[in-house]
């Protein structure tokens, strides 16, 4: 506990008994995340209350204490380690669904709501919110928009940049506001709404968000293709997505992902040299002619099998196996490395090739899948020892330098966190990085939320 | 002419002696923009490259001479004014369509790129830029950018906002550089790109940008629905949103925009209360459901006659009656004052019935129309002599004073250039507005871009 005692007692009179942790083994819970990097806070708070978080942010501020807000820690960079102590934020207690607007296709909520549980109260009124991260189920709204997190649907219904009508936060100066608008378009001055969705926590903490909701559609066809190698399944990605039906999902998983996904899902995932996923969907007649559309697009050099899921249960093996396979390669390798590199789809077969090449040249294993429709890779470095390590690390620097010369960019939905900052310096040009600093400053002028993330 | 002497010189080794103009009857011509609000520049210039631009931006700063970046001047808001003279960039020579990737559904454009010519070069590629003002043939991609400027297609496609994946630009500070990516998905720092999309030339003045594409829909039907009343008509528009088919365009023309438009379009536009044209669009199997369940929720009390049109030619008629509203305007009023509220669909009953009344309390000539489906209505008022000037005036206060009531905000799609500045403090709470200001010092420490637009 390094926190000064006069902030301690600051912190005590805005925190009921129950929302303020300085005990070890809270810090200790609160002290990493999916990255598995790890930093001990000095406390963890729970608010409840928007004027809480304002509170708190001008308390610390005073102090010059760090301040890191936190969803479900289900992130897979760091951006939620508390690399220089301070206090962790953890908004999941104001999980409240503040409003569902179904007329306006809207809904209000605080960022503590879990992805999940958000889908299934709007699926009553007929509605979804497109971002649907893999760990849904127990990440937050808020840390959804923090880091801009998306998954497959992305590829038609776009990420929670394009989801996201308006904000209410606290900047790093401690002043409460609201940004964007109530209604589904806008051009009253500037868009700090988008700003801050992928701000990772840098610039405010987001304590109300207003999302713009999309009709559940009719009804979903499911395809699987099977092909002879990754190559010939990254040539069929481009021709997917160059036809003009958009899937609502199109998602790549490469041999060695295949087999774990088998291993975890049975006969009903097939053994092959690549696999894609495609997804279709919309009202019940116009899906015959979708499937036909993306069908003749899949078929080219190198297909094997394609074939519609029967039932639904099929298709739900199919998709339970394809999200259990970012959980599933920590059996092989604790030390995983989990970027998420991200090349336009026509580059994705230069992509894929490289990548083979790559893990040839360094001895590492790497599993690749993903949201191919956004040429959006999770290339998944496996050292299983030391020396495997750190060739995964030179690995990792030649990827990076691929995806660059490819158009590509560090990432497409996880983030730069505390793992990806060292390398922006490749992706973005020295003024681009500077406009960024200079609006961090204009948002937190004494740098207390969220340091030693994003922004080298 | 107020240039120092210093600056003039610096320009003319930028720009050859064709691309600066500093005679009056040049700098009077673009004096204005279509607010017919005006005010002299100092110098004009057209630039042919990016670097030219950032020598300009470079030299002005260094004299604190103001750069107004300018599209082709038919924003509604005096956005591209120079009401503190300095030096307009015209970007109508950067006109070059840099690249049309269909395969990755972008295109890479230079600003003075126009909106239909763009429309024109993607249809033979099958795909489409969804931003549509009525000005398309002759307004700027670079303008539409710096608006957010949208059109009747966002209600399904959205806005510049959502269909823009990354910008080259000049900062301010006259530091050029690159933000956002060539994927269509990313989440490597801050959104820049959205931020400098509707910042009305105060941040940075965009020299390229890479634009995101839309496959061009295989078919299209128009559908009208005429009304009783105003009231009737709105209160389908919040029940066609509501359900789940959205509409590619979802219009709405009230009784005396109806007259204007049968004026202009003849008898193919009928007279009635007030109109709704609607479209939907998609694969030819999917048109019959989508017309049938758009038309189910135009049904209602006060509907007058629903039908679909039946030619090409009776489409064509309908939108061109509807597109020359804007200008045919101006023959009843040159001093037109145009807005475009928005407000939450489900509000857009009382907005239009709020309208209603205080044109008879200012007895003022109110004409409305526009993109209903986002509840973003053109509200014109038609003041015919200086006495209705003033009152019209009084009656604009208001109608924005109605709009937030509702939840709505100043503008949908036109901006606040000069003149809805005064009005900013109304839509925004003071926080936002200082966290506007420190976002624009961010960009442009010396305030020289476009000084007196946006900000209050």
């Amino acid at each position: 506990m390094h926190l000064p005692a006069e902030l301690l007692f600051r912190l005590r009179e805005i925190f009921p008994i129950d929302a303020l942790a300085t005990g070890e083994a809270e810090r200790i819970a609160y002290s990493y995340d999916n990255s598995r990097r790890q930093a001990l806070p000095d406390a963890v708070v729970f608010p409840t209350e928007h004027a809480q978080v304002e509170a708190l942010v001008q308390a610390c501020r005073a102090h010059e204490v760090p301040v890191i807000a936190r969803g479900r820690g289900s992130n897979t960079t760091g951006a939620t380690v508390p690399v220089a102590g301070g206090v962790v934020v953890s908004f999941e207690r104001m999980n409240r669904i503040l409003r569902i607007d179904p007329d306006n296709r809207l809904a209000v909520v605080e960022p503590g709501v879990l992805n999940g549980d958000l889908q299934q109260a709007l699926a009553a009124h007929g509605f979804f919110w497109p971002p649907d991260p893999s760990s849904a189920p127990w990440c937050s709204i808020g840390g959804n928009l923090a880091c801009n997190s998306a998954g497959p649907r992305t590829v038609k219904y776009g990420s929670p940049r394009e989801n996201t009508l308006g904000l209410r936060a606290v900047a790093g100066s401690g002043e409460g506001f609201r940004c964007g608008t109530y209604t589904s378009k806008g051009a009253t001055g500037y868009d700090l709404t988008r700003l801050l969705i992928g701000s990772e926590g840098t610039l405010a903490l987001i304590t109300e968000a207003t999302l713009k909701l999309t009709p559940k559609p009719s009804a979903v066809r499911t395809l699987r293709a099977t092909y002879r190698d990754v190559g010939a399944a990254a040539r069929a990605v481009a021709r997917i997505m160059a036809q003009p039906v958009t899937p609502c999902a199109l998602e790549f998983i490469d041999d060695a992902a295949l087999k774990l996904a088998h291993d975890h899902g049975g006969d009903r995932v097939p053994l092959a040299g690549a696999m894609l996923m495609i997804e279709v969907d919309g009202e019940p007649a116009t899906l015959p002619s979708a499937v036909d559309a993306v069908s003749a697009a899949a078929r080219g050099d190198g297909l094997e099998e394609l074939r519609v899921a029967e039932t639904a249960e099929e298709t739900r093996a199919l998709w339970a196996a394809r999200k259990a396979l970012s959980p599933a390669q920590r059996t092989i390798s604790p030390h995983k490395i989990n970027e998420d590199v991200v090349v336009p789809v026509s580059h994705l077969p230069a992509l894929v090739d490289g990548i083979r090449l790559l893990s040839a040249k360094h001895d590492v294993l790497i599993v690749s899948f993903g949201h191919a429709g956004n040429g959006n890779l999770h290339v998944n470095l496996l050292p299983r020892d030391d020396a495997e390590r750190e060739r995964a690390h030179a690995c990792l620097a030649d990827v990076f330098a691929l995806v660059l010369s490819l158009e590509g960019t560090l990432s497409g939905e996880h983030g730069i966190g505390m793992v990806k900052r060292e390398f922006m310096p490749l992706a973005l040009e020295p003024a681009t990085l500077e406009l960024m600093r200079n609006v961090k400053a204009a948002f937190d002028p004494d740098g207390i939320l969220n340091p030693g993330k994003l922004l080298p």
